[in-house]
Parts: C-alpha cells; sequence; structure tokens
C-alpha cells in the first residue's frame, strides 16, 4: 500500500506500531519493520524502573531497521538526558505522547530524527505544529492503555480539516481501535495517512506481553474493558489530570470505578500491593491494559503475519468500492 | 450509491437521518427521503409532552415518501398504544432504542414495517436478533444526546463480526461520530451497510432545532462536547442507569460533570428552571444537545444539499482507494 506515510518513510505499508511502554520492545519493532511497517520501541517511563526492560538492549534488536523510539513525555521531563542517550541508536523518528514536548523537539530535529507527536484533543494539534511536528497521531478514547476523550472516528477528519487549513504537509495518523484491515481502511478514508495500532500487536508473539494478560484479554470483547482515571493515582503513578487509563475490567477497576477523588486521597496507597500482583500476574488486580479492538482480537499470531493481513483486508475492503459506487 | 441497505428499502444512497425527539419532525424526514436517503421522525417520549411537536401533524409532512418512525423504547413502554395510533401512518420501518423492545416487535411486524434496533453494547445485538431485527444500528458514543460507552469505529467491526455469524443477512448500520462523506465511507469500510446520522442533521434548515442551539453549537468544536449522567437527574427525566447523555458543555454541565450519585438525590430538583431555560433559550442552563461530529459543521444547509454532499465526498474518498492500492 502507498501513502504519504509510506512515502516520507520508505516503508511498504501505512501501518505502525505503538510504543507501548514494558511491551514494545525491539523484537516487535524488527518484525513490524520488517514486514513493511513502521516499528516503535516504547521508552514508556524513561526504562528506570525495575520492572522496564533495558533499552539499551531492546534498541539493538531494531538496528538496522527504520524504526522509531516513543516516550511517555511528562515521565522523560523527569529525566531529559535519557533522549540524548537513546538518540545515539539513530531512530528514523521519535513519538511523543502525553505532555509538554517543547523541551525535546530541537533535539530530536538535530539528532536527523522526525518527531511524531501523538495528540487527544485539539490544542494539542496546534502545540504539536508551533513544534515543527512531522506527523501528528489523533488518538481516540477507544485506545488501549493512556488516553483522554475524543473518539477515533469524528476527531480524524477535524485534525485533517486543520491540518489542511494551517499546515498541509503535516501528515496524520489515527490511532484508537484499530485492529484490522478494516480499520485501516476506514481510517484512509477518514483523512489519515495512516495508523498506529496498539492492542493488536500487544497480542503478537513479539510483544512483552506476560502470556496470562493476553489469555485474559482474548476471552473478552470490546464491552468488557472501560476507562478508568483512579489506578494511576492507586498505584502511585503521577500522571496528568487529563489523561485516564483504558483497562479490561476487573476486580480492581468494579470496585473504584467513578472514585476519583477517594483514589487520588489514596495516592500510593496499592503501590507495593500493585507490583506483588504484577509479578504475581494476578489480573484481578494488576490491570490488563487493552484497547476496546480488543474484542476484534482473538490470537496471538506473529507480528508480521498481523501486518500482513492487515493490508490483505484493507485491500479487500478498498476494492468493494467501485461496488458501493456503481450506480 | 448501492449497498444492501439502498436495495432494502428502495433509497438511493445508504443515509438514514437519526430520529431525534423535539428535532426531527416531518420537513426534515420529508427532506432527506425526497434526496434519496432515508428520513426518520423522531416520536421522542412519546410525544405526549408539552413540548413536543403534534406527531400526527408531523407525520403528515412526510406522506408519500419512504420514511420511518423512532421511538425511545423505554418512554414508548409507559404509553405502548402510541404505537399503534401511529403505526396508521405506515412507516416503512420503526426504529427502537434505548429499552426493552420485545413488546413492540410483533406489532410492528404485523404493520408490514421493518424493525430497526439501535444498539449500544453486544448483549443488544443479541436481543435485537432474537426479536427478528431487520436492521442494527450500532452507535457510539460520539453520538449526541443519549447513548452509552463504546465507539463507533471499533464497535461497528465486532458487531459485522456477530452478525456474519448468527445473522448475515441482518443490516448493519453504523451511528455516531458521521457528519460527512468521510464518515460515510469509513462505516462502510468498517463492514457497515449505511449511516445514521444525527447531529449534522440536527443542525439543517428543516430540523425543529431552535436557531440559538444551532448557532452555539456551530461556533464549537469536537472538543467542547461532554456526555455526562447528571443532566437526566436533574431536569427529572428517568432514563436507565446505561445511557448517559452527550451535549456541548455549558454552565451546568461544568458544575454537575461527575456528581451523579447527588445529581440523582437531587432528582427532578431543576425541573421548572430547565422548563424556563428551555422557553428563553438560557444555553447556559439548557442543554445544546450534539455529538463530537459538531467540529465538522460550520453551517446550517438543507437536509438534500446534506444529503447531496455527504455523497459526493464520500464517491471521492472511495475513488481514491486504487491509488493507495497502487504499487
Amino acid at each position: 500500500m502507498q501513502t504519504r506515510l509510506t512515502q516520507a518513510f520508505g516503508i511498504r505499508h501505512p501501518i505502525v506500531s505503538a510504543p507501548m511502554g514494558l511491551i514494545s520492545g525491539g523484537r516487535l519493532a524488527a518484525a513490524v519493520s520488517a514486514a513493511g511497517g513502521l516499528g516503535l520501541v516504547g521508552a514508556g517511563y524513561a526504562g528506570r524502573t525495575a520492572s522496564e526492560p533495558d533499552l539499551n538492549e531492546e534498541l539493538a534488536l531494531v538496528r538496522g531497521h527504520t524504526f522509531g523510539i516513543g516516550f511517555i513525555t511528562w515521565a522523560l521531563a523527569r529525566d531529559p538526558g535519557r533522549l540524548d542517550e537513546l538518540l545515539v541508536h539513530r531512530p528514523a523518528c521519535v513519538f511523543l505522547s502525553f505532555g509538554d514536548a517543547r523541551p525535546f523537539a530541537a533535539r530530536i530535529a538535530a539528532a536527523g530524527a522526525r518527531l511524531i507527536c501523538q495528540v487527544q484533543c485539539m490544542r494539542h494539534v496546534d502545540e504539536a505544529l508551533d513544534l515543527g511536528a512531522s506527523v501528528i497521531v489523533a488518538q481516540g478514547a477507544e485506545a488501549g492503555g493512556h488516553g483522554a476523550s475524543r473518539a477515533t472516528l469524528p476527531f480524524v477528519p477535524e485534525v485533517a480539516d486543520h491540518l489542511a487549513k494551517r499546515s498541509p504537509q503535516t501528515l496524520l495518523l489515527a490511532a484508537g481501535g484499530i485492529a484490522d484491515g478494516r480499520g485501516l481502511a476506514a481510517a484512509l478514508m477518514l483523512g489519515a495517512d495512516g495508523v498506529v495500532v496498539g492492542t493488536r500487536f500487544w497480542a503478537s508473539q513479539e510483544a512483552l506481553t506476560p502470556e496470562p494478560m493476553v489469555a485474559r484479554a482474548i476471552a473478552a470483547g470490546g464491552d468488557d474493558t472501560v476507562r478508568i482515571k483512579s489506578l494511576d493515582a492507586l498505584r502511585g503513578v503521577e500522571w496528568p489530570e487529563e489523561f485516564s487509563f483504558r483497562v479490561v475490567r476487573n476486580g480492581l477497576t468494579e470496585a473504584w470505578a467513578g472514585r476519583e477523588a477517594e483514589a487520588r486521597a489514596a495516592f500510593g496507597s496499592m503501590r507495593e500491593a500493585y507490583a506483588r500482583a504484577r509479578a504475581s500476574h494476578d489480573l484481578d488486580i494488576v490491570a490488563t491494559i487493552a484497547g476496546e479492538a480488543i474484542g476484534l482480537i482473538h490470537d496471538r499470531p506473529s507480528a508480521g503475519s498481523i501486518v500482513e493481513s492487515m493490508v490483505a483486508q484493507a485491500r479487500q475492503q478498498l476494492e468493494r468500492a467501485g461496488a458501493w459506487l456503481r450506480q
């Protein structure tokens, strides 16, 4: 497939794997890029906590491919030197989401990497354009993990209209709810140049996702996820107020849904219990992170076969266009 | 354009106008049907309150067209004889949303009308199929007015997969977030046979929408709407727990967002103030109902020109398919 994204990055398909912290390591990014997409390594909370993989080791795995690195921007701001340490791996792009990207844009440009800014509302779009972002990712709230409140289907064309007026050369990707070729084809129709795919690659062979989580998520449908604010406060992670967390419902989400004020007051109270639950894969406490598109996911194939089947299905849908137009 | 929906209803375009209570009168439905879509008259709370239009008068305006009637199902259940009174107008279809459709399906079939069930989660799909619904409308939470929590983009293909297994002859429409030809083309890619369009027709010449509301909504962007639960309780309308209300943010939504328990305790406390605000168009109190797609809407054209421009833009997008597929 061919769009402005494939041309800009010299890739074969307009599919980018989301830089999911603790999940998107070098094997996943390498597999996505080898299949013709653009693989991103997730630097998560900047790779300084015990539960995170060694980012230098992960980035070594993707050497020789066109790849990128993604950061949680507010976490990178706590440890800004991390950016320079990882830029030595020469990523084609740096993907920033969730926070103020201003301190980082110039260094990313100086390293010869393109800046990709993921946005959750229209204000973020202007902030990203002010920084000279090459690519805007419009992320809908149906996405797994952190996000905000806009829905992908109306958000993407609204961003597209804004870019057409203010910065038509800036590329646009859709994120949130896209797990197959139907979602890819729909995103192109909405005005995107490609897609960022999280949950589908989260449940791939090469992802670092623990198998019990994948098993639980595959058994769930799209109705079984919930966007919740309380969990970050309880587990003591200081996410900015505007972002919440989409996970598969479990005992903890049922107990804490809508109790945000209480959770804030109890900040960090579950930190140790949560860490123990993560170690023991107690999925009634620890969050299984997945988006609404989990309802379209029923297996854990290789990342390469995911890229191939997304492209094949998108092609099939796009080839139907003529039949709908026939009078 | 041609899909299974246009064939089933003998219409020219796969565009259905949402049966918005107090908004979708006979003029709007007639204009949508005259332009080749399928116009629905909204029976709202069954047309028994002072603020609602006279439904027999509205239905007289659409005589001679292929049209439908839409009900808020739980409200119809309080006044079930209303269905038979309105079926004498011989609608091609009856659209039921928000509640248990079982008491009504047989009478709709006996009147020779097709049953369209709007659903907000996967459980609703099975309930609709059990009743023999001809058409399922998968409604995402980005829709204006009442709805639930799923997002259109991942929900539609999940419903499509379920229908393919259980009832492949049942038609599927997408609702929520669709205001232009890009949304229509995207919905077809997701596996829908057509779209239900609310907010775009809400801001049409023929809608019964008060002009101050349209002006306020047009000035808003998609970031300016919010899905809120509290308002129905405050204004004393007994909506089932699972449904919330998407409106343009105003003083009332800012004051009451997230205060659902308090609002329930104060049930009906704002009933009179709300009625006064509606009469005087005090839009800092009364809700301006609109979906996230309001960010794509900048004018109040005729419904016929909306249908035409949606089709023209969808055609333009679908004709681009070949370029994306070119290797």
